[in-house]
């Protein structure tokens, strides 16, 4: 086991409850590491989702493909963030989205299995997800909030004030899907800054 | 306590993680019911969501009023569902959404001080809302896949199938609103059926 999972695992999970060293060694001895070259696919649509990615380098979204082929962007994640399609990871059943990685990416891996057993060694880990789902949850919740309540030019400036170096790292027209608004919008509103 | 309570909670409960007698009582303990008529409100808008709602009986939306002034509807809960504001309840700031209730309503209320406490002397309440909020969170997420995937038709039609009861007990203009398609369009396709 890395030194290095381990200290990045321990930090982590010490802003919601504290593991010993013994806990944190059962714990990364269940992950699998994995590396995503920029634009390769953690998961693809109707795929069964049977991981939970730990974040650990890079930058990774999920997306729709609409009806009419459009990709929709649903979430970005970056380091020291869980991705999954929940859906697909609890019930087994063919994945809606895609994850794919806009960065070189490195991940920690998490099985369904493995998580289960964990629970059952570790319980505490009930209340460390208890606690990152509720989070995942307010995150989707304040998303569809915003949209409702904000203009698109607010939506953006919320943005820029809340995660500014994200937005440097994520191209534009990634930007413009995730905010609903088209790159020509976009593009106006960055001027005006 | 009265055990028509404790049976309702005990029967929910046991789709998740089997409580005993005791651990029951203790959390049935901590919950105290309440009753809103037809149109009133559980929670409002900049109020701080200070429960957990347990539906034992009745109907309510959550919603959100847009910038124009619209009523947007986000979520429905009926019997033996948990309604919250996650977000004002986690964090105990402003909410963003109205809970109100649909048809006269009955619930159990859970406090956040009330709960934070039996998750120490109950810890397998963690699992239990480890596994609610991913369910909360799916429900959210099929919502957003549904709308991206499917035509209002279709949505319609899936709605009709997954859940027909609910078609029948919830404001046909409410509908139109979850759906997010005009209450005349809404009354055509119900023709068309």
């Amino acid at each position: 086991m890395p030194t290095e999972i381990k200290e990045q695992i321990r930090k982590y999970f010490h802003r919601y409850v504290p593991f010993d060293d013994k806990e944190l060694e059962e714990f990364c001895s269940c992950l699998r590491t994995a590396t995503y070259k920029k634009k390769e696919y953690l998961l693809k649509e109707k795929e069964i989702c049977r991981h939970k990615f730990f974040i650990a380098s890079g930058l990774v979204r999920s997306f729709y493909t609409d009806r009419n082929g459009n990709e929709q962007i649903v979430q970005f994640g970056i380091e020291n963030w869980w991705v999954t399609n929940m859906e697909s990871f609890v019930k087994e059943s063919p994945s809606e989205v895609n994850i794919q990685a806009l960065e070189d990416t490195r991940v920690y891996m998490l099985s369904k299995g493995s998580l289960e057993s964990l629970y059952v060694t570790i319980p505490k880990l009930e209340r460390l997800f208890r606690m990152i789902t509720e989070k995942m949850l307010i995150a989707i919740q304040r998303r569809e909030g915003y949209y409702m309540k904000m203009s698109s030019k607010e939506r953006y400036e919320f943005m820029l004030n809340e995660i500014p170096d994200f937005v440097q790292r994520v191209p534009q027209y990634m930007i413009a899907s995730y905010l609903e608004i088209t790159p020509e919008y976009l593009s106006e509103l960055r001027k005006k800054k």
